[in-house]
């Protein structure tokens, strides 16, 4: 029984379904096609704002690439320690950017709290000797499967502004936090400040798509040269937006974000005090101590480390496709440690 | 009648269905899934050669990531002036080595002659003040729809290799290359002395879907790490590896690529003393005039302009799915001019 | 006899003095104090209007931060084949703005052609998949030590800036280009529409300064942090700036500039027929043949060749000390030839 | 009284004379003047090893270039939260290397403690996802006015090269350190498993003139085309390399190393409980509160708040041109507050 990932998880039917459906006649390529063209529509009525959105194939290149046009050379990006581009991307924003710096600031369960960005951002020297404050990185889902509240994400977007940085989202898992709070796309994204935000569709049941979602339309020029020249414009473009746009009009993201969530929080009740963390999304976070871990992987269950071998913590990650019969079993599993 | 580009085509069914045979269940990510794995057995039996083969979604993305690791960031990239890493990719090798400098070469009909790339490597300064030569790269078909024969090819690798240059080889169209010239994929590849190729399948009937390919496994670890950063690696690297198995395993790369040759060869045919280059893939160059472009275009067949709007030159290219409707409906337009 | 280069010269007593005079005391870092602080004052009253000047150990650094404050990642910078910045620098232009691509141009004599400009600019592809058209890099004088009058540069600024692009000017020897015309520094600059210009005064008698100096002061922030980044701001300001200073106000720019000048030209005089370009500034350009310089060689003249070993051409720079009878004694060899 | 840095001091009288003494007649540009070309004996019998020395203008620079011959741009460089690479380089490391990510570590008074460092390699993620461990970078006399011992360094770098790092040590004050262990230069160096240092001399009595001294050879040709392409290759060469023969051949390092030693350990000293770190430099951090930093600026002594203004500390440097009687001033000062 595989936790390892959502990024495991295979595709939805529908998504294919969408790629055949897509897949007849001549269309014109590198996105002048009617499913790109349809993308800005689609996400401008998803978040209820006129956006621009451009499909990517995946989340890193969704992330760098906002990054790369909130952030100069010599800026500097804050973000949470454990947020994806900071320790799973080989250095993508590095890349990018043309060496931007990464300032990683602490904060429980994931969430970086509106005061601890605040005073790092009034400490951050501005003179010529310093990185300059640029973008500020926030992930929602956290990388510990937590969620911003509104009110939480609102204050951080106005530290930000104020200090005028530009403020980017990893929404790999945008999908499980609006399904958390119930509540409108727009709420978590340009209502709270939020600059431009990285849409993942991916680990939620798509193939290869996500979506670079701007509510700073100033800076599309800049990003769209900057996609070409890092070979991110696909060719074929149809079919990256023919994922998406199934993805958002078929009710896929909420339909799939509700079930995964569903299922994350029946382990997280089973597990009782060994949970690490609030269970907002649909990864869960055990102390099992490494005797638990060997003991569920030889029950037939897979999932990742958290942190060192040796460190007894565990991550699993309930897929959009987890067959339903995996999380009792994973549950009484864990009851019975 | 489309006859913009290659790009323009869908994907073939045979894509699609391994699409569908590969969606079921739970895969690892990030190449570890079987599909993934078995890319390097594949590519080592199409190429008769032990080689380690990486899927990417663009040819930008297998260009630029060959290059990068291939030239320092004060290298010269020799290349011919119409290469598609220099006129099509906004400049992406220059992102990707972080700096590198192309040194373009003209050579007619969008071939670099053997001995105008040897006196160029001999005659390029080795001195601390001049960007070092580090690549050669080239283009097989080329962008003009000429293919180098073995003898040329093993020929323009020998000056690079002599003069401590590895060579790329850029192959969006590589299978229109080998089809033409009815030989072994090694033979234009690692057996002429390509270091590392960028074997193209999404022009001739995948989705989305390229290798890069590596002789040379000394490169393997940096491209890997490369690849990583630059986004490229695919979260659920299953469905392009697929596409990629199915491209060589039904041998979908050779019915396609000689359809298409044979019905631009038609069309080239046709075009008489308009003919700017000769047919040997699925490109045709046509010299129409600018009245001749406006005519075709009334009768409704879709082309690039080539070079400048008023040059009176027009590339048209045939698509694997082109209707075979279309070619004697231009093969007659043509020669009514 | 020593003709290889300008840069092997050594430094102006005054330049020396200048220094022994700001060696007292202790002075704030970084640029903040009295010497860099009356850098801006003493550009300004150099070229009669607003700017804002920069002190940098070297034109290499000069020319690349100018470029870097002008051009994207993505961008294209146009420029003679001969420039400096294209042959010279190592591709230091690459490096400094994240990969921006040369546009080069070729020009009789080293001069860029207005008409081939404006030419190169209207042809430039704006799409997607193009480097993007960001700056004209011009050198004053030239590579060939030819000398832009100053309608041909008031006409090359023009069609860049109507084409969206900034000037810059390589003045690594812009003091000879101004004593050459006799005119107002203003004219070649600012007046004709250079935006940001590399003035040299290292080859023209300091020991090693040079300013950038802004026209168009909304770059210099972007400078500033550029320049710290890549190691080029002094900590000991004050010594480069009173290089300057010197320069500037004791004449020496002046004075060395028109006795460099003068020298070449008679050495220019002398050369009849073997002359390849215009004597404009320091430089002489000859066709010697092989038999020519080894005669010469013989005679212990030391000088660059021009191209190929085999080429029979010649270069000799003039430097601000070279012994006044070098020049006779070369006039009277060459002459013999 | 001005104990802001070492940086606002003036040019030791020996090397003005050693420029004057430099300045007469033509010699090789970039490097191949005879001054220059007895950097690497200097070095050499300076360190007791075959070494490779390069002359640049900055500190940055120094340590940009060296790390930029030891880290891929997906490199992760470790070095102390306090290092000048981290906080006053405005970003060098990324600019210089292509974007290598800095991985900082916390430890008392500005060293890094070797059980630490071996524990954050041992750590560190080796897969794909993450920037890949590269160097290390040690600062001596670190940016908290401590000195590294011997045993220290030589567990340090005994790490790095077991996790597969190089190391660099960033020398701005290795004369400092030298002259307090009273040691010879090898012990802090190359015995101790140093690659690459960046040799100071700017802060301690030249006028711009800093090395990167090669331990391990096979970097070098890497470096060369390194610092060309960053505009730190002098052309005249001549006037750094003199500065750097006077400093070491004339004793200069060590003469003005041991007075500005001498005189920040007499302000230690009189510090007593408000000395935050053990004086082992020339560098003196005290705690004195906001009205004991307003009082003695009062009494005319300029110096750095170090972190916040509100946090009380102060930062006080001595250079080695500090008038004799600033210190005795600041002792009294001190103790009377």
């Amino acid at each position: 029984m595989r936790f390892f990932s959502d990024n495991t998880a295979s595709a939805c039917p529908q998504i294919l379904a969408a790629l055949a459906a897509a897949n007849h006649g001549l269309a014109r390529a590198y996105g002048d096609d009617e499913w790109t063209m349809r993308l800005d529509e689609a996400f401008s009525s998803f978040f209820g704002t006129q956006v621009r959105a451009f499909a990517v194939a995946t989340g890193t290149a969704a992330n760098s690439l906002s990054l790369a046009t909130l952030s100069p050379p010599y800026g500097a990006i804050f973000a949470h320690t454990e947020a994806h581009i900071a320790c799973d991307e080989c250095g993508a924003p590095g890349f990018f950017t043309g060496g931007a710096q990464l300032a990683l600031l602490e904060g429980a369960h994931g969430r970086l709290q509106p005061d601890v960005v605040a005073a790092a951002l009034a400490a951050h020297p501005r003179h010529l000797h310093s990185v300059q404050p640029a973008a500020l990185s926030l992930t929602q889902a956290t990388e510990l499967g937590t969620v911003y509240r509104v009110p939480e994400l609102t204050s951080l977007c106005e530290s930000a502004h104020h200090g005028g940085l530009k403020v980017h989202m990893d929404g790999a898992r945008f999908a499980n936090a609006v399904a958390f709070l119930d509540c409108h796309p727009g709420d978590l994204s340009w209502r709270a400040g939020v600059d431009v935000l990285s849409f993942g569709a991916t680990k939620n049941g798509a193939l290869a798509a996500e979506a670079v979602v701007f509510f700073d339309l100033s800076l599309v020029r800049d990003f769209e040269l900057r996609r070409k020249r890092a070979g991110h414009l696909l060719s074929k473009s149809r079919y990256v937006a023919a994922q998406l746009l199934a993805y958002l009009e078929a009710g896929l993201w909420e339909r799939n974000a509700q079930r995964t969530n569903t299922l994350a929080q029946q382990i997280g009740r089973a597990a009782g005090a060994r949970l690490l963390h609030p269970v907002e999304a649909n990864e869960v976070f055990l102390n099992l101590g490494t005797a638990g871990k060997a003991s569920l992987r030889n029950s037939g269950f897979e999932f990742y480390d958290w942190g060192a071998e040796t460190s007894g913590e565990a991550r699993f990650v309930v897929s959009w496709d987890q067959p339903e019969e995996d999380v009792p079993a994973l549950c009484g599993a864990v009851s019975r440690l």
